[in-house]
């Protein structure tokens, strides 16, 4: 079978090594280059004793010329590398952002919400962002694809059938989600260090977190209506996974099982996102090491209103196994080939 | 100083463990009877090692002529039996229930959302519903006393105040609760048993959990808007604690000023509840062991919707504590006796 | 490929629920039966909602008659009643029991352990105990296959290639070994219910557990020294994974790097145990849902005592794992088919 | 009542800020100055919510000058800072230090242990290693005093009063403990940072960690035997509390009940040390939160061989509670004044 060589940029994070992990048996790939920055000249099996019986290369500084012998580059670093790193492609490479360089379109709304400014604003052009199962289609057309972030992906994949045929009110979404602490990377120690995370939950980031202007971004696009949410986090005592339990109201003469028909109609050749029946409760461990997506509408006390229930595992749907389905559509592999 | 003497039926749930952990250090109670059902005979050490250093009562069964040489009885049993209890009261005794057996003023609800018929209609009437800083006044005029339910203090102590003052809108209320399993009381495991409570985040009773009707009885008596509200429950992997994330949409010409003011005032005298600076962010763990609720008000992007987070200790402000704060109430002892 | 079909009893327990969703992915497995008792009639995928994308058999009851269909029937049921089945089988069946029923040699044994009289003793004989990497070699020859426990394996594996060659002392060996909680089934919360299972450890069957028959007669097949050890098992705040922790005691003139090279040797065809560096730290997580067990030597400050630690997960290399791999050995397909 | 003046050096760490919560509660006690470093500026509060309602004084740097105003000064800092501190105190001082800076009696064993030469010799030699309840009755002729530390605690109290009377042998001695992540301090997460230290169970410092030292130190001061001992630290998924599996060998004709009624005596005028029954299976749950350390002796299958279980909460009874115990030994205040 053909192989891809590809390059992992950021193994030791949460997300990189997660990333590896799937890799390793993925019939296409070859992974050729291994990088990091702190760990160089490591094994990643310092970092993973699971990795420990695979031959994998040693960690290594990224460099340009690295580039020559590779196909496919997965960047997993912190948000503003993976820019530069754009900056140095060859005509044959591709590049995968698991960060968020590569997810909003404008450099001004990366300037006001990561704080720095984009450093290849010609490459944002050249760029796609791609949730695979909504935007996946023009893929093949781009060489460098953002992929979504982890709050984003369990949020659009049910809202945006149902705002996209104009089931529900898009001026009245609220969202509460709840994910696990490795979520915020392997930093979350540190930057919430007079919280006790393990046994506590929290909120973070309210009314103002980052993945506000991703989710503005990606919704505006399948509605002319005026869009307003509010989303807020939180940082649950659990490794991993991702619920978003989302409020919506729906539009006149709208029923709730005509929302269920619409979103087993848009996914129902995904092999990821499941609808289940009405009223499931949708936990985060239903989903845990899967690239599964899992989605359940809830009736309550008002006809008018119902729940959205959206579980994922953070760092494979939200993360490293997204990546792979990008990987997957952009080379025309099975979707599923490395993920099951 | 005088000793009232005190049963306490239904001493060994987590919610009765909890109440005489806070009982034994309270200057004003005697522990005079300890009963129970399966645990008749034992010591309650044998429940809670951390009292086996303490003399007290062996568990023993409840009968009415118990009542004779008590003065106060604490009933933390299943839904029902405290109706049982409230029909053999002799006029010198004063019941206060854990349970929801007086939290309804009718009948009919109780019917509606508990499955079984009240025994005990009659006492409904002669019963207040007391949730100490807001509803705690006339409480020298009864003796039974229903204490609230543990996801409704979380929210009626930030919300009375807002809604009493006519500050925020009424009907678009979204309350997002997250709870430790013990919330669930002893018997979690066996009504979750497929759930992995430890390692995952659930909801619950989604639309139409018992609590719903509590939360609508109490607000409705503070305006006379149409309510309307949406409350969805999560089992979350940690013990104890609850947080609600309630998002509230202000009244014209309301600031967030203002509504922290209206906080401030209302509990400026309360020994328990907290108002933090604006955008605080709570943290169960900030209450935990504690009879405490904290509460923020938290901005959002848009100026006319805020978030507002509330935490208590679901065994103690929740439960237990609150059940104290009610007796000192009742007896005028110091409203923090026995809760420092 | 040619299938086996396949009936498992037990479907719904911890260890039954992963047997599944290991068995699906087996190409050699047809998965003809599942079979339960309060769960008959359900689909297992209201037990597991991972499951819910496969297409699987309803539950039924078990009979006899349905052996008639099958080639191979694994046994995840309460101790005592794989032994009722094991009569039942025709010539055709084979059996591998997940419980402890064919563990034990000697009726006598089992009675005293397990409080019950074994209903089967004729099969008994006609049973193997099978750790596969030790004794998996005559297992061809039989029919009926009885499983290691959790513990024993986890403590098996480490010292019967060392007790073998005479390099330890077997009259002084300390094994304190740290559980998940799923070890103990879905009965633990009925079991402790008065323990904080999730935020606390906890001992239990210290120095009774009946896991010590089960080594206690394995590790006598490997020497004629008196053995004597002393095993404790503690319940740890997670869900699955087991670390155990030995102690040990050198024989004259054996050195630490003898030892490693011994196990390197002993297990350097094994596709699933791995021998770490000498002083690597071992944890559950290096091991969790994956069928290894890692092993590592480490120095104390005395030249003739080691520790030795050894990890796995408990429902895979511990339970559902393992009996996937007695399968393959038996039928002779490759050692790690769906087990990678 | 007169009040101590009190400084807190190192405020902001568990341990600092465990102390402050229980010293605020001492009658005794003014609580004058707290000390910190990046904290300084800050209110205590901004580290524990809890205590926000409570007027403390803001956070400032320490200096000497400070000293002129206190009696007692508390330092909970990092290994060393304690020593210079030392040097600065003058005649009217008592300085109790958290750390490990005055608990061994030898420089040349401090370097050893802690890489790092004592800056402070003359000082250990006026200093007193208390653990309050077996080596307190000198603490007045002292005016530095080392508190043991967490792993030790738990330890030492089982062992001393049995090897005191020659009741086991002290050359086979096995401790496998386990401890929750603040044990580690609040750097845990750095140090660590490649281990998921909240779902799985992961020994460290094997054969080799600091407290071999303080142990060895201590028991040799209660027996002229040779004392070996093998020490085995874990980090297990739980934020407080320590449990240590002692294995322990019985000298000829002592019997299990001669063990106990030893320890009995030994303990029976402690408010701290309870030993339970015979076979008691102590778990952590029972002592957290309390300064309690929970003592029981559990037979094996040997008849020389016992199990004893021992259990404290790590920042309590193994940190800021003994520290006050220790203040309340040596100023004569109720032993159990600010520990109820």
């Amino acid at each position: 079978m053909p192989k891809l060589n590809v390059l992992v940029a950021g193994s030791t994070g949460y997300i990189g090594v997660q990333l590896i992990k799937l890799l390793i048996k993925h019939n296409n790939v070859n992974l050729k280059y291994l990088c990091g920055n702190s760990s160089v000249g490591k094994n990643i099996s310092s970092y993973e004793k699971k990795l420990s019986s695979k031959k994998l290369p040693k960690i290594i500084k990224y460099k340009k010329s690295l580039l020559k012998d590779i196909d496919l580059i997965f960047t997993a670093l912190p948000n503003g590398e993976a820019q530069d790193i754009s900056n140095d492609l060859f005509e044959h490479n591709v590049l995968i952002d698991l960060a968020a360089d590569f997810r909003l379109n404008k450099a001004s709304e990366y300037l006001r919400w990561y704080k720095q400014k984009h450093r290849s604003i010609k490459n944002i052009k050249r760029s796609i962002y791609s949730l695979p199962e909504v935007n996946g289609k023009n893929i093949r057309n781009f060489n460098i694809i953002g992929c979504p972030g982890c709050y984003p992906t369990s949020i659009l994949l049910p809202l945006i059938p149902l705002i996209k045929k104009n089931l529900i009110k898009t001026n009245n979404i609220i969202i509460d989600s709840k994910s696990g602490y490795s979520g915020a990377g392997r930093g979350v120690h540190k930057k919430y260090k007079y919280k006790n995370l393990y046994e506590s939950i929290s909120p973070y980031g309210v009314g103002f977190h980052r993945h506000n202007s991703e989710i503005q971004q990606e919704i505006s696009k399948y509605t002319k209506n005026n869009f307003s949410f509010t989303f807020t986090p939180h940082l649950t005592p659990m490794f991993k996974g991702i619920l978003s339990t989302i409020y919506v109201d729906l539009n006149k003469n709208v029923s709730v099982s005509k929302l269920e028909k619409n979103l087993i109609n848009a996914y129902n050749k995904s092999k990821f996102v499941k609808i289940l029946r009405i009223n499931s409760l949708v936990s985060t461990n239903d989903v845990i090491n899967s690239n599964n997506c899992f989605i359940s509408i809830c009736k309550t006390k008002y006809k008018n209103r119902v729940i959205i229930l959206s579980a994922i595992d953070n760092l494979i749907k939200g993360g490293a196994g997204q990546a792979i389905q990008n990987m997957n559509l952009k080379f025309r592999f099975p979707i599923n080939r490395g993920l099951q």
